[in-house]
């Protein structure tokens, strides 16, 4: 097989970064895709940098085993807290998901005021804000650190009135910072982009990042000659740390569709 | 040394095993502790039964490493599915915190109904279930599974009013049912006891199980002749499998007062 024709390794603390797969098949429908949920340690999102970063490695050695042509980090938390360890360490191309979102953001917003939701470490971390800061040095931005709502997406299985109380908790301190776009920066987080929608309402817009990160992963494909000559369905093989009877429910809710092939992996002690 | 001067070993997903520590603390303060919170991987509670007696045995082998004389499993979800594995593996005595709490439950309650909240793996593992029938068959058992509360615990800081609507979302179901008593099955949720007991009611009687675990530790250590014969306070050591920066508060939260010696370990590659 020819190198352009390897599958595309694409990685999240658990299941929520199959939203990024479902973006990435859209996109670029005749790529393989290997994804690995790492399901025994969700979440990432208030777990410190050492340890976000040793897992990122343990994923990606799991992933380059598989062969992959490049690797997706379809997590915001590993993208902002080992996304440049990897892309020094690795020999394949990597991407993240902010980059893309925050380009997206950045097109977007009128009056220069952009607003962050993600996890407690994507937030701390302060790479959104770097980020957009170095795109364009004029924006204001806005963050708020959402810890309940990767739990929630994951395991949480609730009633929509709770879930937007929630929600309007965490969003209301940002909607009175007169904002004009929101970036979802969690790739868990499109499983609520109605509800967020409904809250803060039609002025301010969503950045759902996913379909960025596809759009981004074509362009850097086709930078490094890699993308695929197949003219025929690219397969995803889905794979998890740790397995439980309502995962494929969950995977379904993220992926769109019901998912054929999971399956249990160790990559703890390879 | 002499072996009943040696330290108990007590471990939890997180930090929330600090409840029972402080139990421990009260009712026999010059044994010495050895803790471990298991905060690379927080939360068991979503994970599988295979994943959970893995984390409980590297953690078990940890603590033996350190020479403890016996092991108190301070989570409920470890207690469920792994308990029984490691009472027939290890050689030093082990406890869980289920069986104390069903029994004071079973001792409270007078309509012989009993409610019990906990995360989605302790009660989907009928644990509690099965305990309070052993013990009394006459007994009816209402559970509800609450897979946000740990994550509350242990991160997410909100204000009262949202923190009592996700505790009235997961208690209504129970009220409902004419229980007279609640066992909080989580090390984590005595931080709730005072919110949990407005929402429920003075007719509810609250069974918090870190003082009934630490009433039956005493009598463990007794049966097995490893009470200490030291005549002063003893020493506790914390470790835990990943660090950040909001820990030392946390943790405060959940023992009572601050934190002197909180150490990083990384038991996973042991």
């Amino acid at each position: 097989m020819i190198i352009s024709d390897y599958p595309i390794g694409v990685f999240d603390s658990g299941l929520g970064g199959l939203t990024v797969v479902k973006a990435i098949r859209e996109q670029l429908p005749n790529e393989s895709i290997i994804y690995l949920g790492d399901t025994a340690r969700v979440p990432y999102g208030d777990k410190s940098r050492t340890t976000v970063q040793k897992y990122s490695f343990e994923i990606a050695e799991f992933l380059l085993g598989k062969k992959v042509k490049a690797i997706v980090v379809a997590c915001n938390t590993a993208t902002a807290l080992a996304l440049d360890k990897l892309e020094d360490y690795l020999s394949v191309p990597v991407m993240g998901v902010i980059h893309p979102g925050a380009k997206a953001a950045e097109r977007k917003t009128e009056v220069k005021r952009i607003g962050v939701i993600g996890t407690t470490a994507t937030i701390q971390s302060g790479t959104y804000e770097k980020q957009l800061k170095l795109i364009n040095q004029r924006l204001s931005v806005v963050s708020q650190a959402c810890p309940l709502l990767v739990p929630l997406a994951e395991d949480g299985w609730m009633k929509e009135k709770i879930v937007k109380d929630i929600l309007t908790y965490y969003l209301d301190p940002l909607i009175n910072e007169d904002i004009d776009t929101l970036i979802l920066g969690c790739t868990h987080y499109p499983v609520f982009s109605s509800l967020v929608g409904d809250i803060v309402g039609a002025d301010i817009t969503l950045i759902d990042s996913p379909s960025e990160v596809a759009i981004a992963l074509l362009d850097l494909l086709k930078e490094n000659n890699l993308l695929t000559k197949k003219n025929y369905s690219g397969n995803l093989d889905c794979f998890v740390t740790d397995e439980t009877s309502s995962f494929p429910l969950i995977a379904e809710r993220f992926l769109g569709h019901p998912i054929s092939n999971l399956c249990f992996t160790d990559i703890s002690r390879n």
